[in-house]
Order: C-alpha cells, then structure tokens, then sequence
C-alpha cells in the first residue's frame, strides 16, 4: 500500500505546473521588483523587437543585459552565459521569423535573454522557482520554445529533426540550432554532424563560441576553435573541421557588436541549406566581474548588482556541501594511493576537483563534456592498475549507461564512480534532478551501489573503494548541497559491502532509507520519540548487495516497513524490499517512499521533498498513518 | 521464493563459463575439422610470426584466410570484417610487440584472424558456441584481448586511458585502437578524438576504412573518407578533419597489401605521440561473393566454402522472423498514415528497414551507428507532427537512455520506440543481449513499455501506436529470431493499452509473462494439462501501465504467481508484481523467472532459455515445484 500520492501525481496533463495554492511561493501576477528598461517594457514578443531601428536594438540590449543582471543578482541562475548571447539573441529574433523559424538554444541556461523577449518577461522573476519559469527552454512553457534543452548537445539532433519534419512537410522555413563550444565536445554532435552534412534542409548552426564551458574547456577542439577566431571576415569554406562533414561555413564575427551581427545574420538567414556560422562571444559581457572570472560567474548565487560581490550565506560555510567532502577526501586518498585517478566531464568545479587537479594536475582529467567517453577512459585506466575515479552528476550518467554495463561491469573492471547530484537537485528542475541512478544501476550485474546518509559515511565509502578488498566496480551517490555536521574531518574507517547500520531500536514500524534522506527520518523520529511513539531506522547504505539479513530482521520484528530514498520509487530501495518481502514471506506492509512515477519540477529542494512526501514533515505523517 | 538459482549463479568468478557436462556442447580439445594449412599451424603466439619471412607472411595471410572461411562457413559468425583485416592483423601483430603493446579492435567482430594467431587457433571451432570462444575480445580471454569490444565506438577511450595510465605509471609501450569508418560515426570516438588530440601519450589511430559498416556508410563522413582515399602516398598532415583534432595523420596505405602495409606500420610504429593511419581495406577481401555482396556477407549464415552459396533453411523461411513482420507491417503502416518516419542507426538490415526505405527513400532515415543522435532526431520529428518509428536494438539502446528520458520522455513526444533484439540475442553473446531494457525503461515516467508474445500482436501493437489515441512515446520490445506461426499477415486490431490477456484459465497458479517467452508457458502448460495439472496463463502484455487489475484477479484467485520475462529479473514483470503483490496483501508466493542478475553468455538462444530456467522445461518444472 503506498502512502497518499503526492499532489504531483494528479497532474498528469501537465507535469510542470504545481498547485500554487499548496506552496503559495510564486504567484503570476506578483509585484515586480525589477523595474524593466523603458524600450524594454514594450517588447512582449518578437515582432515588436522586429519593428526597431538599429540603434534602438543596441539600446534594448542594454537593457535586457541590465535587466538580466538586476534579476539574477537578486534570484540566482545562470548569469555568465546568458550576458554573453545578448546581442545574438536580438539578433537572431529580429532577423529569423520565430516562432515559426525554430530556434533551439543548446544547453538552454543560455536562453534567458530569449525567454525575456519571447512574452516572458513579467514571470522572469519567478525564474527557477517552485511554479515558476524554468531555468532552461521547456516546450510546453512558449510556443517559441522550439525544444526543451537542459543536458548539452542535443540541439543540432532535435532541429535537424525539425527540419526533415519540415522538408516531408513541406513547410518552407528556417531552422536553427545554437551550440556553445563546450557542447561540442558531446559526441552526439558529431553525430547529427554526420546526417547534417548529407542532407538537403534548411539549418543554420551558430556556433557560440565564448571559449570556455562551465570550466575552461578542455580538448583538442578547444585549440582548433582558437586558431579558427584569429582568422577575420566571413571568408567562406575556411573552417576545414566543419567543411569535413560538408557543411558551408561563414565567420568568425564579433558575436557582441550588433553591427557586425545583424548583418551576418540577416545575409545567412536568407540562404538555404546546411550552414555554419562561427559567432564569438564573452560570457559574461557586460559586467567587469563576470567577465573577469568566467568560472565563478557562471552561475554565482546572489550578488551585489553595483559591484558584483558574490553574497556568501556564512551560514551554510559552516557545515560544507558534500561536493567539499568529496573534494577533499579525494585530495586526502590521493596522498595515501598513487594509483587513484580522477575523472570528470566538465564539472571540476561543481563536482569540486579542484584541490585534486592542482596537486595531481598528471592524475585529473578533465574530459569535456563527454560522459560517454569519461566512463570508457576510466575504464582503459582501470584495466591497467590504475584506480580512477570518476565523478560525474547523476543525471548526465544517463549519458554513459552503455558503458557502464558493457565497459565497466561485463569487464569487471574496478572504477569508482562518485555520483554527483543524485536525488533531487533543486533549481534546476526536471533536466537535472538525478532522480533514476539508483533504478539504473540496480539492473547492472556485478556492481556496488551504496548512498552515504552523511559525510562520515562518504568518506569512508570513498576510503573503502581504494582497499585491496574493495568489491568493485562501485557507485557512491551523494546529493548536491549541504551535509550534516561541521565535524567532519574524521579518520577513516573502512565499510563492510553490503552491510547497513540500524541507528534506533523502536517497535511496530521500522524505516529503512539510504542516504542522505536518513536524516529526514532522523528529524521525524526525533520528534515522534518525544511523543513515545519509537521506530527502528535502518539505513541500508548499500542498495546493491542489499543487506537482506538485516532486512529480514526489520521484517521479523516489525509488522510494517517505510523506505524512504530519494530515487524513483519504480525501482529502488523501496521495491527491492517489497520483493524481498514476498521472498521472505512477509505478511506486513512495504510503504515505499520516494520520488514517484513522474517528473518532478523546478523549485528549492525542500520543496520538491516536501511535494515528494519524502521530507521529515512526510515521513513522520506516514508513520502516523501506520502506527498501532 | 525464488526457484533454484540456474547453474550460470554459481559462477560469479568467471561469468564466461558455463559447465560442459552440463551442456556437453563444447570441448576444448575436440577434433578439429578443419585443418590449418601447415605455416598457420605453427603460429601458437605472435611470436611465432615475428620469425616469419616477408614471403612466409603472405603465404600465412592466405592460410588465415582460409581458416577463416572452413570454420566460418560451418559455424556462422561475422565474415566480412575479418576476411577484410587479415593483412592488418599479420602487420600490426609483426610490427608490434604484443600483448605488451596494447591492441584494441573496436567493434571486435573483425577480431578472427586475431584470435586465431594469439593461441586460440585450436579453439576456433568452438567460435561463437556455449561455452566456446567469444565472438567479439574479451579480457578473461586472451592476454591479446586488451579490452572487450562488442558495441561500436569504444576502442579509443579505452585505448587513451590505458595509454594514460602507462604514463603515469611510466611504462613504455605503444596502444593502438582499429576503428572502422563505420564505427567513427559514433560520437563517443570524437569524445576521444578531441582528449586525445592534446594528450602526451603514445597512441596509434589505424583507420580500417572498407567503405562499409554492415549496411553501406551514411552521412558526410563517408563522402570525406572517399575523398581523402582517393590521396595517395604517405602525405603527413594531409587529413584535414583529423588534423583539426591535432593529429598526426599518415595514409591512406591498401591494406591488404602485405608489401606496402608493413613498411608504413613498421615506420609509424617507431613514432611517438598520437597518430593515425589510413588504412584503405576491402570487406569480405579474397572470397569472391563475399566482396561482391558485402552487405549479406557481413554474417552470411552457414554457406558453401567453394561456391559461397548461402545455405537457407527452408524450414524458418516458412515462419518468418519477427524482423520480417516488423519490416512488412511497418510499410504496410506507412502505406496507410504519410506521417510514419522510420529511423535506424545503421541496421537497414538487421531490423528489415530495408522494404520501407525501398518504398518510402524520404521517409526512412539511417543515422549511422549514433544511437543518441537516433532518438533525440526521431523526437524532433515527433516535436512537428510526424510519427516516428525509431528502431533500435535493445543493447545499443542503453547508448541511448539520457535522449530516451531527456530529449523524448520528459517532453512526452510520441516516438514510437521499436526495440529489436530484446531478450537473449543467442551467439553474439554477453556484449549483445537485450537482457536491460525492461528494467531501464520501467524507470522513466510516461512511458508505455510493451511487449508482444507474438507477430499477431506485434503488428496489433505497432498499427495501435499510429492511431491518434496512442498514449505516446511507447516502447514496443520484440526478440531476434522466429515468430510463432505462417499465418501472420491479419488485419489490424487496436490494443487497448495497459490490459493483458487471459489465455487459459486454470487453478492454484497463475503463470503471467510478457513477450515472446509467453510461447515457453504456453509449451509447458500444454504438457502439464495433460497431466490434469491445469494453470492459469495471462499474457500481461504491457510492463507499464501494468494491467493491475488482471494482476489483482491473479492474486485473488491463486495461492503461487510465477512470472517469465526474457530480462533481467532484478527489475521488470516479476520484481512489479511482486510490489503489486505487497500493496494489495497477497498472501501467497511470487516466482520470478528470467534472466538472472549476471552477464549472460554465448550460445543457442534455446541453450540460454535453458540456462536461465525460463525455457518450456524450467517453467514446467518450477510449476511442479509449487503445484499443490
């Protein structure tokens, strides 16, 4: 029997909309703070913008840039990227015919500029928040948002698509794909290269080349595209990588001077065929700081808007992120085993390799955003004695599950995989949450997944992974954000594989949870303790071998038993347990909670876990419910 | 209670072997029936080789050769490829000191004349065999097979870290990857290429360009390969695509040709650094019919070693393979509704796309061997009106799984995923069973999953997925191999999705299975009911939405439910109505049968079934076992 659904689950017609009466966060009509540019204020789409003379279009990027930064300063999102397409994102809407030319944003963090000028801009500022816009382009938000986009290099795919769909058709328009350097290190760029290159449609590639990613791009493409820049004008054919997969090439141009631009633009977009245009852009542009440090102004949190001070919440300093543990745990193992490798896709900073990669800089790899590539790489290192471990975010995972299962674990070959991000992640919604790994991996033979529910267990999950005895290859998933204690710096024990801790004794009901969600059923145990009312809490800690001794105890003793995970409930802890309850003959209930069958929004994580049932608040009502 | 765990459960220390006097089929020092020619048969290691004479070694390419042919045309494998690297395997083995250097054949079906000079002469025989040697490299192998390679694409990321990890540990050896102009289409090669580019490693690219994958190349590359053939000589730098990944490029040399491939191999493998060579080869080489229709020679089948006639058995041609009805339903669909699109990733014939693309040349795209590329395509198809039927192979769908959830799932697009070779795919092995994706695609919200039991409802299932009641994206998942009757060609019926099917009705259990194994149960009922034991049988149909309540009626009215699936057990039809089975308090006894959670060899698919205990025996048996 499960626990009542969630609201969630009664809104299957549109799975992004949240009640707005339930969380009363984000209200449509709600007072702006941010008062648009006067220019501005009359853009409610892109057919005003079409009506303005050339100098009022520089004044309006001004003003959306101004904008962009008066918001994002106050309600954190992606800041650096969006200022860097400003001017392009004008550009482009005035010269295509949007929404019926389709416009696809690469990695849509991008697209804010987009979103403003496309009828969005009184909701911007309930940007990334629970009912409000998405931080990325969503398909059912705007008809001008030709394709949702959060994971990268998936744009040229979806619009040569589009414009097949349009040549069957019959439809005459434009199609254009806009893909940032960093996305194309992603193979599967290549591989729509590949098709793009042989057929006879209407798509312009802009490629957005602002030299860096999240981090500063890494790879071979990297020096190529920099020695591509240095070259002038828009000599056609000249771009010898592109003009392989016989597409016709025009740029580099200044992609933040509209002069240059809007005519660029406005020529290619009355061609036809398959074509590339090779636009260079600051991330950034427009605010010193940001320009300054690329990296950290990617996506800053809040910030000062005169002088861009980034505003550190002291608070959270205190108790680190599970990133900082990992980070420094892995900086710690290095020193103690040479044989430990680290591999990343693109993520060293937001996975927090950076101690690492400035003391091994010959043991960190950097990869690009290749995840498939990642795995495969770690798997080479691995096979020949090295210990790689290789840290990528739970829902870009989904990018190497091929590798995972024929590169790694038919091979046996011992990776460590520290997934990045897993459960949900917040802000970034339903692109990113990493909410199947669990469900994923659990099909895959011979490995080890387990879930810290702390940073002392992390630690010693990530110290046991580099013993000899280690049973590998292994999955350690940790959320994004904080952990729990500031005491953190503990020696390190080593963790038996597939054993879990009971952390209470009680009767009637027992919880078994994995990772990090074990401290909401702290807190609600905490509280019914206080009301006598006392549970057994399990934490599993190892989903794959689960630790069916101490599962059998739980159903021994107990006559009802509530997992609680922050996975998919479809296939986790939670239903693992309920067939171990028919193996095992269990006449009681399994409640299984988690993240249900649907996807889950944008919105702050405690939200999304209250909204999930899965908070201390829901746990606690569920222990009620089947209390006696 | 799970049945008696299949012998394959014991075997966790070496999931490749399974027990001959279980089987019989295989013995190691069985008479060969083919006789090596005489310098063949003293080549017991590549070391053998190296003392060979020039002269001596093109006399060994012709004896390889013909080895190749007596075993292959007996016991069928992949033909062409190998048939086409023999020269490439003599050189590259001559030139360099293997196994120290480490030789990766990407996509290792090319891998014959390999395994044959590495030791494994004796045993070729038993290629492809329960028990047998491999058909692709494996590790635990051979000491010669530095990494595994069944998919497309991998053979670069493995081969970088392995060269990596020699740096590191400051080993010096060299590492060569053989990557076909077919499997560079894949993107995750480009992911390496751009790592790579910019590595300090030693590490060789030979591009075994035959012009060819197992359908003819597609796309922009294949022209640009064609083009830069037509160079001659050893032009350094003159590869403009490679180039621009700071590549080192030389070729292209005729590869099969002894005289001019050593000296190139022998002068590059003196270099350092990162380096490809050209290598132009000619599929099927030195066979005659295998050269002229290098397609069907790809894997012939059993054929004549003189005359190359293809050896048809007319008993399978009467009932048709299930490809077979895919591929002539889906013209007959596309005859009907001008919105049906098909897309393949380079498997025109392997799933039969070959009589749409023939009727319908705008309306079938074959993408290359981009499996992400595939479905993010078919979703921006689906995005502007068209019905996209995407079929895929249920192992390269794992490639993927993130555009599965991303780019079509999360935007509820409807494509139409038609997922051939799910289950046990029989001699290809562990590297190419469909044994995930019940339980990968379980986890995604909105999808519908369905698997047909037999041609009838194949054809039911995909003619239901076009009409406009479709509950969209859906996966329709089939086996490889024959369907259950001659008298296929029905009208359509519409199927009401999520309901199962009740096929007989007996007491005590109830057997549910999905897909094709529904057959099995049918088998094994038919026998038991002549015993008086009279089961119930429901053809479940769809794993989701599951068709609770058939499963509730199941429970009320049986003490023992076991379920059968050809996939992996840890997450699919049983472990669901396992959790049904908590939710709703039945009392009684959930078996699950299916492919237990371990790598599955090669061998007959009926063998498999066998191994795994869901054969018409197993599931007879298993019933004996809880019939009371």
């Amino acid at each position: 029997m499960f626990s009542d659904p969630p609201d969630i689950w009664l809104l299957s017609d549109n799975l992004w909309v949240v009640p707005r009466d339930k969380f009363g966060i984000f209200a449509q009509n709600q007072v702006m703070t941010s008062i648009p540019g006067k220019l501005l204020a009359t853009i409610s789409s892109p057919s005003d913008l079409r009506k303005l003379s050339k100098t009022s279009l520089r004044m309006l990027a001004g003003e959306l840039r101004s904008f962009i930064l008066d918001v994002v300063s106050a309600n954190p999102g992606h800041l650096g990227a969006s200022l860097g397409v400003v001017e392009l994102t004008i550009a482009l809407h005035y010269c295509f015919n949007t929404p019926d030319d389709k416009l696809i944003w690469d990695v849509g963090h991008q697209a804010y500029g987009h979103k403003i000028l496309t009828g969005r801009r009184t909701q911007f500022e309930s940007l990334r928040k629970l009912g409000g816009l998405s931080g990325f382009p969503v398909m059912t938000e705007s008809v001008y948002d030709a394709f949702g986009t959060g994971h990268a290099s998936t744009a040229l795919s979806a619009a040569l698509g589009m414009a097949e769909a349009a040549r069957i058709r019959k439809i005459r328009r434009q199609h254009i794909a806009v893909v940032g350097d960093g996305a194309i290190t992603g193979g599967m760029f290549f591989e729509a290269l590949n098709q793009s290159g042989n057929s006879k449609v209407n798509l312009l590639i802009v490629l957005n080349d602002n030299g860096i990613s999240i981090d500063h791009s890494t790879g071979a493409l990297k020096d190529y595209l920099q020695l591509q820049a240095e070259k002038t004008g828009l000599a056609e054919f000249a771009n010898p990588l592109f003009e392989a997969f016989n597409i016709s090439c025009s740029g580099p141009v200044d992609g933040n001077n509209l002069d240059e631009l809007i005519p660029s633009i406005e020529a290619i977009s009355k061609q036809e065929g398959v074509r590339l245009l090779h636009v260079l852009t600051t991330k950034g542009k427009g605010f010193e700081k940001a320009e300054l440090d690329q990296v950290r102004y990617h996506a800053p949190g809040t910030f000062d808007r005169q002088t861009g001070a980034i505003v550190h919440n002291t608070d959270i300093n205190k108790i680190p992120l599970y990133q900082e543990v990992f980070g420094q745990t892995l900086l710690e193992l290095g020193e103690i085993n040479p044989n430990i490798v680290a591999i990343t896709p693109a993520m060293v900073t937001g996975s927090n390799l950076g101690p690492f990669l400035a003391r091994f800089p010959d043991r960190c790899f950097d990869v690009g955003i290749a995840e498939q590539h990642a795995v495969t790489f770690a798997a080479g290192l691995a096979a020949e004695g090295l210990i790689p471990y290789c840290t990528i975010y739970s829902t870009f995972l989904q990018r190497a599950y091929d590798q995972l299962i024929h590169d790694v674990a038919l091979q046996q070959l011992p990776v460590v995989f520290c997934i990045d991000r897993a459960g949900l992640v917040g802000e970034d919604g339903a692109t990113h949450h990493g909410a199947f790994d669990l469900a994923y991996l659990k099909a895959i033979p011979g490995i080890t997944i387990a879930a810290p529910m702390n940073e002392k267990e992390l630690r010693n999950l990530m110290f046991t992974a580099q013993l000899e005895s280690a049973i590998l290859p292994i999955a350690i998933r940790y959320p994004r954000g904080a952990a729990t204690t500031t005491d953190w710096r503990q020696p390190f024990d080593a963790v038996e594989t597939g054993t879990g801790r009971v952390l209470r004794e009680g009767k009637g009901i027992a919880v078994a949870s994995i990772g990090h969600p074990g401290n909401f059923v702290t807190k609600a145990l905490d509280k019914l303790q206080s009301e006598g009312i006392s549970c057994t809490h399990a934490d599993m800690r190892f989903l794959k071998p689960l630790d069916t001794a101490l599962v059998q105890k739980l159903f021994e003793e107990h006559h009802t038993i509530i997992t609680v995970e922050d996975g998919v409930i479809t296939s986790g802890l939670g239903s693992e347990i309920a067939l171990e309850a028919n193996r095992f003959g269990f006449a009681g209930k399994v409640i299984t909670l988690g993240i249900p069958d649907a996807f889950i929004p944008h919105g702050k994580p405690h939200e999304l876990y209250a909204l999930c049932g899965f908070d201390a608040d829901g746990i606690e009502k569920t222990i009620r419910e089947h209390f006696h």
